[in-house]
């Protein structure tokens, strides 16, 4: 497997986003969360920080943003399904600088191969200046295996966007101004 | 495979809209509508209605717009492919709320199994408040094929889409205010 | 493999866009464009042209205007990946009429199967008018790969799309104004 080199510089900062109305409220304990954390340690990548925002387009816009500012991979997860409140790719969207379609068609084209209610979900991936964003489910199971999927090409993927200018903070101020 | 419930309640409720110049015209019988309505009905699903449109934006977007409003899935079938008149995933995004690509994906790395002409098809898919429109090829044979790829993952996607709110007239209206 | 029929018809005639700063400004030769060149004509195609352009958003958004005016299919080679300076498929997009989602699919599909990193590719495709545009990446050999992957879909491709009519002018025109 590529591992990140854990050598304490920007590349191998990461951070953990969960997203989730139930854990925000204190409801449910995060589940994903922690075991996204630890999986990425296991790759070699410092966790620098964990956020648990709730299904709100703004706050989790505004997570990732925050996050991209001293992380260089960050990782949200759940969210990224069909149900009422699930606006994490839409959020994701708002603050992404580029999309990388091809992170998400990879996760999802290998989820295929576990379970066919992969097709639902709409994660999607790009870069935030310089900041890789990829979205996982917000399931233990599913978030460690879409995890898995990616984590051979993240190094190469940091290395080459090493340099990119982040705009998400005009971005943001763009949405705000929309009727 | 995954059956709808045949309770007759709304899950289970189905429309096809077929987008053809030449059957709205009624130069050609339509073939692929009914081959779809009968796959449907095996499936467990209810079809209460079925229309006909020519391939032009506004009018498939309305009637995509109108069977959201009676039926929890709503199928259309042809006006995907690259010909001059192809309009239907256009005029699809123009009334969905969001947009869900792994279904679109899906369909086509299946296809591409049958034949390379697949990667030709621009059909999309997503949800119209809880209600989800697929979009098909027009070929009675690639109609047929492509709703037997997604038929196992439409009750949960269904399932996990109810309660969410159309917001399908708000869209047509802004799309008319554009100059 | 299909073949265009090498008749000097429109629907051969091809050009080749090498988007690179590097080649543009004569420090590196360019390999992966003649090497797309020496694969369409191998193909059947007449190449009528080529282009190489620095990865400027609005130089290759141009290019791919004018070249879409003298041949059915245009080709680029580069600037699909996430260095900063990477903007091809911007620069496609904003020319383009409508979008082949299946195209890009199909090529990432393929070159996964070959290495990881195919997932960072962010080609796209599409029509202007009649034309079809295909983002290919910069290195000869995965440019290579990549054209074979979709080679056998584009007669088809072309032959269905006739009669379309472009619209980049006033897609340029309308970009420029953007503040």
């Amino acid at each position: 497997m590529a591992r990140a080199e854990p050598t304490g510089n920007r590349k191998t900062r990461s951070h953990v986003i969960t997203v989730s109305d139930r854990c925000a409220r204190g409801e449910t304990p995060d589940g994903s969360g922690p075991a996204v954390e630890t999986a990425l340690r296991r790759a070699g990548y410092d966790v620098t920080g964990r956020t648990v925002v709730p299904d709100e387009r703004d706050q989790v816009a505004e997570a990732i943003c925050r996050a991209c500012g001293e992380a260089a991979l960050v990782i949200t997860t759940g969210g990224t399904g069909l149900a009422p409140r699930d606006v994490t790719p839409e959020a994701t969207r708002d603050v992404l600088d580029v999309e990388v379609p091809g992170l998400a068609e990879l996760m999802r084209a290998e989820s295929l191969k576990v379970t066919p209610h992969a097709a639902l979900s709409r994660a999607t991936a790009g870069l935030v200046g310089s900041s890789l964003v990829v979205n996982l489910p917000g399931s233990v199971k599913a978030a460690r295996e879409n995890l898995a999927f990616v984590l051979p090409v993240l190094p190469h993927a940091l290395d080459v966007a090493a340099g990119r200018v982040a705009d998400c903070g005009r971005k943001i101020a763009m949405r705000e101004k929309r009727p």
